[in-house]
């Protein structure tokens, strides 16, 4: 498979997943609410979850029959296939039927179990961003550009997001609190947006509990394409997602998991 | 004034005030970081909230110069004038420098001290949520259609929001932890987001503290008008900002004030 060739189809998969989901977005704007259940019966991210990664498996399979899947709702196909796809049709689910915009959808590419492509797509906001672990680009409402971390020296200027601190064990949030202190900002509820933010140059420190595989290794290839460094709590990479770190520059990343390994 | 002309003009507002804040969001993405400093002289937000603020007060002063205006950035103008306008270019603008995109513009009218028109435009997304207290009414990627709060019977199976409970002082933070226990579902990172998912019959509550006036008031014109309760944490309207409660039923809304009021 050349370069080239994965990254149209990552784009067609993006396209054809992103056309599946939206349709269950915010269905229930605008519906009269009988006797409160509206939206109780019918589970409209599960609904958008499935649609999407089976379409995303179809034209995998009819593409490459050989290649591996590894997907959130349909489990594993031929995970030991040189080629395993990695698929997270909605990741963000509890934004999405919250009706806020940052959730996406993960799309990623194993080569002998390495990361060597990764996209994540919005097709609400109708955003792309994605990268080879050699570069990293974006294309959206702001153009098409490439994406590049930016150097922050120390915990005390950086940015970081955390999904939310109600998501890790009592033992993790206090070492997570432990960098928290530290740092200019700290916000949550980012999902897969707060590592593309990384990658882009805006967010300088992720730090995250409890992921699965296809919720990071999507965004290791865009992550690390755009200079940014991904492991996990104990700086090793994080292919079977759990707890991971990432960050735009060497200096925060070394400072975070100094403190999460006091 | 007509409801037609103050819609129609609002829609102007948001459009040109979008325009003058777009070329400064994500400006950072693409561009070479040298030694660091990239960011960091020149502050985006800062020029985004400013320029979108001018623009506004400009047509608004040409339009109705017997207007008041309620400015984040350039403070009051005749503010016992019988119409006065509340404008927040930038609300959320920790997620504008992290590159998020759930900020908004929020732009509200006051007759006789009363919100009876307010309107939060997402200019990167294109979407635009408002109303007159009476309806309310969205307009964006997902088509135009009418905003209604759901009925959410009970506190255990509200979805609830707040930006962050980092912003709450203590003995707040402890209350607001008194309702959170309590609900299906809470999330962090929402800003002006939040109320108009309540609007919109996705979110159930929104629990804040410290907000200024022109972050409540755009907003309540737009939650009134799709049928949800906005009031402070002692249950009276909250014109002026501090502590707010916002809810799509009213039993939820009167089991988030018991709790809030122990």
């Amino acid at each position: 498979m050349t370069a080239v060739a994965i990254d149209a189809f990552v784009h067609d998969l993006a396209t054809k997943s992103g056309e599946a989901i939206l349709p269950f977005f915010r269905t229930a704007i605008g519906v009269e609410d009988k006797g409160g259940k509206r939206g109780r019966a019918f589970d409209p991210v599960t609904e958008a979850d499935r649609a999407a990664e089976q379409v995303m498996r179809r034209m995998i399979t009819a593409a490459f029959p050989e290649h591996g899947i590894i997907g959130e709702e349909f489990g594993l196909e031929r995970p030991d296939a040189r080629y395993v796809w990695a698929l997270d049709p909605i990741d963000g689910t509890k934004s999405f039927i919250s009706g806020m915009p940052a959730w996406g959808t993960l799309i990623g590419l194993l080569k002998d179990h390495k990361p060597v492509y990764g996209m994540m797509h919005q097709p609400f906001i109708g955003e792309r961003f994605y990268g080879d672990g050699g570069s990293a680009h974006y294309q959206g409402p702001a153009g098409k550009r490439r994406l590049l971390v930016r150097d922050c020296e120390k915990l005390e200027d950086a940015i970081l997001f955390t999904t939310s601190p109600l998501l890790m064990e009592a033992e993790e949030r206090a070492l997570f609190q432990g960098v928290e202190q530290h740092v200019r900002l700290s916000r949550y509820g980012g999902d897969c947006y707060s590592y593309c933010m990384v990658a882009a140059g805006l967010v300088d420190l992720v730090i995250e509990t409890g992921l699965k595989d296809h919720d990071i290794v999507p965004l290791i290839p865009v992550i690390e394409g755009a200079g940014g460094i991904v492991t996990d709590w104990d700086g090793n990479a994080p292919l079977s997602g759990g707890r991971v770190v990432v960050a735009g520059s060497r200096a925060v990343h070394e400072q975070a998991l100094k403190r999460l390994n006091p």
